[in-house]
């Protein structure tokens, strides 16, 4: 079994209205030292391992649904989630 | 400059079902050996360093604004930026 963790952001190029509008709303909290908010998607998932290229599912999945690949950039972590007695 | 990385997720006891939807559109694009789908938010932060406990202020900066403490949990990850000659 693998744990994976997948972040999802907006592109550079991208405006990101949201982490703006949360800056905005950080400083009107007395949080002024807060100098830039990214806001983006996350995702855990637990994936059997079922003999196949763990990264090469994940990219097709991140690819296909997690992340629009022209506005959003994704990266992942795979972890091996401790083998369970079956 | 603290770089700050922020993970919202509900509470195991919420029912997700976002991440049920995302599940099952994996597994129609033959990703069926997905076992657990959980959607959260992911904030990247950059916060200047006022010379208060950074750790309170990402605290704070959560239970008040970027967390919903009823029905999620957060955790946060802080690192030090490179030190910028100013």
């Amino acid at each position: 079994m693998y744990n994976v963790k997948v972040y999802v952001t907006y592109k550079k190029s991208i405006l990101d209205p949201q982490g703006e509008a949360i800056k905005t709303a950080l400083h009107r909290m007395e949080h002024q030292d807060v100098m830039q908010v990214t806001v983006g998607k996350y995702f855990e998932m637990q994936i059997k391992d079922n003999g196949q290229n763990i990264d090469e599912q994940v990219n097709k999945m991140c690819d296909e649904l997690l992340a629009n690949v022209n506005m959003e950039t994704y990266r992942y972590e795979i972890t091996e989630a401790a083998k369970v007695e079956e």
